[in-house]
């Protein structure tokens, strides 16, 4: 019988083992017992995105402080995914959705990368990373993407290893539709999405020009860059899924 | 060479012809002229749902008024097309994203369905019907999905037609993968997707035991309800568009 899975989770940075009692920061601290009041006997899942999912129970709460003690690893660590998404930024609130969406959807490396048409060009990364934890710990995942520092889209493509697939969503209709390109696809491999305002003309081009791209359609209907985001990854898991 | 469509494109009630003058009402009167800042011989492109996409030049735009004169043809109407999105509301940012996003990925019925586990019982249904309606203008589709008023699920499937297929998201797993099942199917069709806490067990096995029902599998991490409605209608679609 499968093991019970508390439905708290949290993500930690410390080593789990069956040896580790563990202190909380301050905010874990304040959402397991203000928000989900939890108390001394209560159960948490705690993953750190190496050691598997473990079952933790809450031994003190004082008014600041929270320490667990680890009673049994509930699932081993599945082996690493490498399924990246490049996007340009976003509007806050729109941004906030598609990277808690993108770690629903099991991507494993979220990259920013500013191209010509791109409005927002400033990024809170230590909040996206907040938004693509909370995503990580609600979702069952036993991992969080990692988020890299925003690059200019000229730079990443000039250093773009051959053997890498990039799928770039051609919002132009330049492309084979994505389904039949992604069910003959695999990871390791790169999602990429433009702008609202779509890749300039030279932009384009130079996708064009890169042997490891690959142009997809998304189809005629014009998507905001954050559907696009959301429905291109959910197409790559789906197809992945059916493949198994 | 095909028309040049303006960017600006709004949704009315009117009949469009190349007889018709209109006159706008005062929301997008303001957003025409206060918010895109248009004027006399600017261009927007009109659509209503049964007429095609029609060029429009304003004619004059008063302090609170706008007339505008149709010139064109851009766009036939298209068939219509037939495929519903059954959803249990959400909190209000959710829906009105996924109101968005459905209305994006080609929605043409959107029904909400209230079920045992629903938390959300209340909708403002004309703001939800402005979401839909603002994503088609920006979308650049023709039409504009019709939002039900909320039915019991009970009654729903008490009421279904046999000969309407309706795939049902099984977050237990109990489905065949979405994209084999999608990749021969078509519309008419309904996709339902339960709400946040999932479907009661009595709401599931009235389901498997509805001949139309198809259950389906979107894979091994628990999705958000409203992502899951983005994902299942970016997959049908995707998986039609490959079919072309």
């Amino acid at each position: 019988m499968p093991l019970q899975r508390p439905k708290i989770r949290l993500f930690v940075e410390a080593v789990l083992d069956s040896e580790t009692n563990l202190e909380l920061d301050h905010d874990q601290c304040h959402y397991l017992l203000r928000v989900m009041r939890l108390g001394p006997g209560d159960e948490v899942a705690l993953f750190n995105g190496r050691d598997g999912e473990w079952r933790a129970e809450v031994l003190e709460s004082g008014r600041r402080a929270c320490r667990l003690a680890l009673r049994e690893r509930l699932l081993a660590q599945p082996p690493a995914g490498d399924l990246g998404l490049l996007f340009a930024p976003l509007k806050r609130a729109r941004l906030e959705i598609m990277v808690e969406k993108a770690t629903e959807l099991g991507v494993t490396r979220l990259q920013p990368v500013l191209t010509r048409y791109t409005a927002v060009r400033r990024l809170n990364l230590p909040r996206l990373a907040a938004h693509a934890r909370e995503a990580a710990e609600q979702c069952g995942r036993l991992e969080v993407p990692a988020l890299a520092e925003p690059m200019a889209l000229d730079e990443v493509l000039a250093a773009w290893p051959v053997a890498r697939p990039l799928y770039w969503c051609d919002e132009r209709g330049g492309g084979r539709p994505a389904a039949a390109v992604f069910a003959a696809a695999s990871s390791p491999a790169d999602l990429l999405i433009g702008p609202e305002g779509g890749f300039a003309p030279d932009e384009a081009a130079r996708l064009e020009a890169l042997a490891a791209a690959v142009a997809v359609d998304l189809g005629p209907r014009l998507l905001r860059a954050d559907t696009a985001g959301v429905v291109v990854l959910g197409l790559w898991q789906a197809l992945n899924l059916a493949k198994k």
